[in-house]
């Protein structure tokens, strides 16, 4: 059968637009024994993405010019040529942007489409969720009455880790580019939200922040991480999990030297990707869904119609677009 | 009893000069109970205080102005209202920079003079080597085969940093500034020594480490912490321990961005202090001790004699004038 795909035209400088991508007709093969026919359900849209559309080494490989992008993709079992995933299955896996696909079943992983709705293994219970969990759990470990500040609060991470560190008993501030954002943080029960466009960041987390800064989950990088530098307690954890302000500049962003900061306030800070943290994800998954079903977490989406608007919907990535976790229904 | 004694006189804006430093002849108090008189015998002059000079907030209290500076110091006692510290004793402790003082007994540890020559324990078996060891073994963590870099290798704190990576198995690359240092590391056992003062440090680390850089014991920073940066490999260690190179910038040093790499390798870095490690550091001499006796570690000092040169022994840390250890002899 043949299905409607996006290949990446042409690498990126500097912000990637419509030109990056590419809409063809390619033939999917029958699946054969182990594999399994999939109809795109939901596709998710990600910062990172950003990174493997340049050739430059980073932490997951480039994608190829000529080929099909892929990522988090939530999918319907059509035709089936393994036992354990009979049609009608829903499932997620590393896909490629494609109205259909064929993968061998022991690449994806079965969706308990009773638990919440589907996309949210795209958000809250997939990829997002569990980076908000490793990282603000295992490397921030904040303590009840310690402060946390997130940048990126309002997308799908930065919403998820305000929520847990609530639950651990710490104040929370975040940061994001609107005030409808900000709004919707103080909604979701964050204790300060600053509106970083309109604010004078460093004067504003001073205020936010009486008592110094014990943990930062940054999402974002550039001014708002320098202004925090300044407000480390004693032993600050930082996770360091994106740094969107700089994914499209074209040259190497300079800025004051953090080492110094750093380094009188014996603070530990850790990069990292949640593949770092693959064996323990059916734990973390279970955990978020456990909180998930007690009401403790919610979860927001801007979900845009259409296969053909997927582009659309990355680029918007970069405008700060998306509130929670920018998903593209496609059927 | 009448002392000389070193005051800072002002602080210092830029590199410091001998305009910071007061001589004064200054009362010693007969020792009370608990207490000893103590006679100077070696004077540590360090770089970290440097920030002490500074009246800013750091990770010890500044120094007043118009009062004595203190530092490390081994002294012997030679009045003594302690029993735990008869008279000849030799002790190790923070004191002020004066030929004779007073201090509590319990503010004192005793030097087991027969281990080690006795100004070691302001070097090897001091705060500097301890900071070599729990920087190195506790943050850096380096196993056999991994690739090691020392920034300041040739300094007390970075020359037991790359014998400890020796003897954990590791291949050590350390930067100096002088060939006679560079020619130093190599004699200690370094398997790389680059003069970061003649070299392109960039193009030397990266053809010294062909497999990437997995732990960075950093004593200066700047130029040389830049390039390392480029070569970390995935799951990287930094321990941050020091940034000689910027400790007299007047202004706020400015460089390349590091999170995008450290995010990219998923590093860890860890400022520290070896006052972090505080309850760890008798198990720390008692190791390095016995290392030292089993011929496992060797040491270098660069000793000036002479109470009144105190602060050229200091202001030479800033221009490279000690292999190893700085210090003062003083009787």
């Amino acid at each position: 059968m043949k299905t409607n795909t996006i290949l990446l035209a042409s690498r990126p400088q500097g912000e990637p637009t419509a030109a990056q991508f590419q809409f063809e007709i390619r033939e999917v093969p029958a699946p054969k024994a182990g594999e399994v026919l999939l109809k795109t359900r939901y596709v998710s849209v990600d910062p990172y993405m950003r990174g493997r559309m340049s050739a430059a080494k980073s932490y997951v490989a480039p994608f190829e010019v000529g080929q099909p992008i892929a990522g988090g993709v939530v999918a319907e079992v059509v035709e089936s040529q393994a036992e354990s995933l009979p049609v009608g299955s829903i499932v997620v896996g590393n896909l490629p942007w494609q109205e259909y696909s064929v993968a061998p079943a022991a690449s994806l992983n079965h969706v308990p489409a009773d638990q919440a709705p589907i996309s949210y293994f795209l958000g809250l219970l997939g990829m997002p969720g569990l980076t908000a969990y490793f990282g603000l759990l295992d490397i921030c470990q904040p303590k009840p009455g310690e402060t946390v500040v997130v940048s990126g609060a309002a997308g799908a991470v930065g919403m998820v880790v305000g929520q847990l560190a609530k639950i651990k008993g710490a104040r929370v501030i975040g940061t994001a580019g609107s005030d409808e954002k900000v709004a919707y943080l103080k909604q979701l029960g964050f204790d300060e939200a600053i509106n970083y466009k309109t604010a004078d960041v460093a004067q504003a987390l001073a205020a936010a922040a009486p008592n110094g800064v014990d943990c930062y989950f940054d999402n974002v990088g550039g001014v708002i991480t320098d202004a925090v530098y300044d407000l480390l307690n004693k032993h600050a954890r930082i996770a360091l999990c994106g740094q969107i302000s700089t994914y499209n500049n074209t040259e190497a962003p300079v800025g004051p030297r953090p080492e110094g900061k750093l380094l009188k306030t014996s603070t530990r800070l850790q990069g990292f990707i949640v593949s770092d943290y693959l064996p323990q994800w059916p734990a973390g998954v279970k955990q978020l869904t456990e909180w998930y079903g007690q009401g403790k977490l919610q979860f927001e989406e801007t979900i845009t119609e259409g296969f053909e608007q997927i582009p659309a919907a990355f680029l918007g990535l970069f405008k700060g677009d998306n509130t929670g976790k920018a998903i593209v229904k496609v059927a």
